[in-house]
């Protein structure tokens, strides 16, 4: 396989890594006794969301409508769209189900709620819907407590909708560090969903969908009783966030940018790479982390980590490649004009948007795998 | 114009503020006595570029050579690539120009100098190439008195290369706000610059172009005396971080997304959209201001900004729209869930690269104008 081959900036999947970050989770679900449905909106690629299926995954989450056309396309037709709806973008919803598609959608208001099933009557159709649960403070959702809860299950079913669950996300995960605290917010998630599915229950509403899931909750979940299925979706490529929050290491992260060195500043011991902030994102979610790898941890063509070495810059083109707290007067002998480099980044969802297609690497193998953006 | 009927989140174009901000830059060169070449890696779309060039500029600037290519088959065929260009990327520089592109070359090391003129010479062709000067310790460039300029141009003109003149971008004007220190960089940005083309001129070589430039050192400049061109991008749509530079207010700015509100957290003062990093990005360029407007300043759908309220939060897909330093607890009666907003961004360079397409909206007309990435 020749990296040379492969014009910089690009972004590159170690297949190997993939594939066992895939069948590690599927696993972990399976011990749990939990059913898996991975987040597709960190590849928005249909050859991962297929390979996260033949591990075994049920059905897919998606953030965007436009992620639900075009897996459904692809062939994937059990998708929860786990953003709360906007009533403009009913029909289109509906399209998808009219097409077959068993689509989920998302509310956590009775204001959308009734929208939802009045959309519904209207059209004679009826919407799955799950109820968002807030069990973090994170972002949406009502608390499991909430005398809105109920509200939003009658709004639901006086029309065109039924109550298909609840849906939760402890987004407050990529916040943690430590084991125990981050076992105890994964507690918390399936504690408090759970209970929102048991007020709806008692409500005379059979929810038969319990979700929870952030990459962290779900890989230091140790008990998800009552909870039906998990949701994740960073953990298919990981990043040097993930690493910080402690649930990968280094080595297990599959994604990387692939760039050049096109100059140097020798006194400021800079190398310039052709990776920017176009090609890693300008996410910088290490900077509030113990270890900030800037835009991104350098590594050799082969993906091995340079230690010390991060992409300390970032201009819309150009990287700036430097010595994490020190000056390599030596940096255009180390990485001459031409040479090859990779950088894990901060947070892979954010990189993997910045490019039209993957270069996918197995043993002896590389294929394009084109990936989509846009709404 | 309808802009219920544009699917959300969507990247937005106001074309009068757009068309005033390219005849101010273009009068304002004109009247410096210099040739404009604006930067397209902004919008990175032809109707943009084209409105450029009806108004009086001359050729493009581009960040990468996809950018060369998409506007050279769009009819455009006068082109920097103002980005140090690494070796491996010869042989599409040299099929752009056998297709009929003049394009102009950047390098700033003797080691990549001679990689061109070597390349050249191999295929019998003259690559024109511009040497990069570091005016202001920014990013790349030789400085002017620098003893590699003339080994550079020694390098060049030793095989099919020849020197076509220098390059400067002022960069860190960016982190400016001060009208006397704009004028000084800009000053010394043109110095510095024609210093650099003097020695090379003193040295034997004509060095017809010297280019100079960013957005907010072209607005400030006072003179521009031996400069033959200026360079410039964000000025096309503007944006918070250069109205916080002082070169645009914030009815300047021509870009901005178009969201929906999805729900609510009514105890925090919360209002969640459809417009998280995904459509933002995640540039947070005010955050080092004065006035940081967290991911975005909210306006009406007609674009009029309503003071206070700011995106000051981001997730993949939502966006938190809440009072800075304070709390609305009647948001949601203020907006509520399926209210348009739009969203004025910090970076348009980054924000614009997160949309496919842009609605160009124009007194009573809405166009679509396709914007292309990847490398």
């Amino acid at each position: 396989m020749d990296l040379n081959a492969i014009p910089t900036p690009a972004a590159l999947i170690d297949v190997r890594r993939m594939q066992t970050n895939i069948r590690r989770m599927q696993e972990h679900m399976h011990a749990l006794g939990v059913a898996f449905r991975p987040h597709a909106k960190t590849a928005k690629c249909l050859r991962v969301t297929q390979a996260q299926n033949d591990a075994g995954a049920q059905g897919i989450t998606v953030s965007t409508l436009k992620e639900a056309e075009q897996f459904f396309a692809g062939g994937i037709n059990d998708i929860t769209y786990a953003v709360g709806i906007v009533p403009s973008k009913l029909p289109q919803a509906l399209g998808l189900m009219r097409r077959g598609c068993a689509l989920n959608i998302l509310t956590d208001s009775v204001e959308s709620a009734r929208a939802i099933a009045e959309f519904g009557q209207s059209n004679k159709a009826v919407f799955d819907v799950l109820i968002e649960i807030d069990t973090d403070g994170h972002r949406s959702g009502v608390p499991p407590e909430s005398r809105a809860l109920p509200d939003i299950a009658a709004a639901l079913t006086a029309g065109g909708a039924q109550v298909k669950g609840v849906l939760a996300h402890a987004g407050s995960s990529y916040d943690l560090s430590e084991r125990a605290a981050l076992e105890a917010l994964a507690e918390q998630e399936r504690a408090l969903c759970v209970r929102a599915a048991e007020r709806l229950r008692q409500a005379g509403y059979a929810c038969p969908v319990v979700s929870a899931g952030s990459t962290p909750t779900a890989i230091r979940a140790v008990s998800l009783a009552g909870v039906t299925e998990m949701r994740a979706g960073v953990y298919v490529f990981f990043d040097l966030v993930m690493r910080n929050v402690g649930v990968c290491s280094m080595d297990d992260i599959a994604l990387s940018v692939l760039t050049s060195v096109i100059g140097h500043q020798k006194d400021k011991g800079w190398a310039i790479v052709d990776a920017g902030w176009m090609a890693m994102s300008r996410d910088r979610g290490t900077a509030r982390h113990g270890t900030d790898f800037g835009y991104g941890q350098v590594c050799s063509p082969d993906g091995a980590p340079i230690p010390g070495y991060i992409a300390s810059g970032a201009n819309q083109e150009h990287g700036i490649v430097s010595l994490s707290g020190g000056m390599d007067a030596k940096i255009a002998e180390r990485f001459p004009v031409g040479s090859l480099l990779r950088i894990l980044p901060n947070h892979a969802c954010a990189t993997g948007a910045q490019f039209p297609e993957y270069y996918a690497l197995a043993e002896d193998d590389m294929e394009i795998w084109p990936r989509f953006y846009g709404w």
